[in-house]
């Protein structure tokens, strides 16, 4: 465990802070969603894989056991057979569905704007610079 | 261009959603660094690459490609020797300081809570289980 001096300063922006890991960790589309989902409530690995669309359970089962290194998400194995492995969001890791939601929340709101300047960025001619590519 | 119909309900949890696309651009660890320091003010390549703690050449720029054709950055190349690139968001680009700043502050501010429970973690035994790496 890294211990913290009480008065150290945080800052993200430094590669080699503490903070910078965390940051890693959730500054991440796969964290945004699936504390997006886990916001609802407890769910099954089979229900995440279901509802994140396009995440693979490599991915998802990675994601999973990083949150829960972290401390934002709980994993509950029910001895039944087949056993019922079930995942939760933390105390801590409720602390994160406001900010992640609305990160995901930007993205819904501004797509239109964001496809008007895809649009306008792809008219351009100078990208790339045309007689560089020729000549290389 | 894709046109979104205008009854079209966005779901970035669907892989298939044009928003899904976006979420994977502001999703992301660099982009919120990146984006942060352009909250301050207009800034030059070198800049960035010095505020942003251990990010490449490359994926600087890749990241800034990303933003400015999405619509969040401008890139600005002022006509002197040698050319002078500036960096500095658009209005949109403005709009995801919030989220993203929320995003970066969360990472600070519970930093000591996710050191807890890694070490919590570490402390398990149940990880990786041991006879079936032996076995393998």
């Amino acid at each position: 465990m890294v211990t913290i001096p009480e008065m150290f300063e945080c800052d993200v922006f430094d590669a080699h802070c503490p903070t910078r890991q965390v940051l890693d960790r959730i500054a991440d589309r796969w964290t945004a969603l699936i504390v997006g989902r886990l916001a609802t409530g407890t769910q099954r690995f089979s229900e995440l894989k279901r509802d994140v669309g396009g995440v693979s359970p490599k991915m998802l089962s990675q994601t999973l056991r990083g949150l829960e290194r972290d401390g934002l998400v709980e994993r509950t194995v029910h001895p039944v057979t087949p056993p019922r492995v079930e995942y939760r969001l933390t105390p801590l890791g409720t602390t994160l569905i406001g900010p992640l939601a609305s990160v995901r929340r930007w993205a819904e709101q501004h797509i239109d704007e964001v496809h008007v300047a895809q649009a306008t960025y792809a008219k351009r001619d100078e990208d790339p610079v045309p007689w560089l590519i020729a000549r290389s």
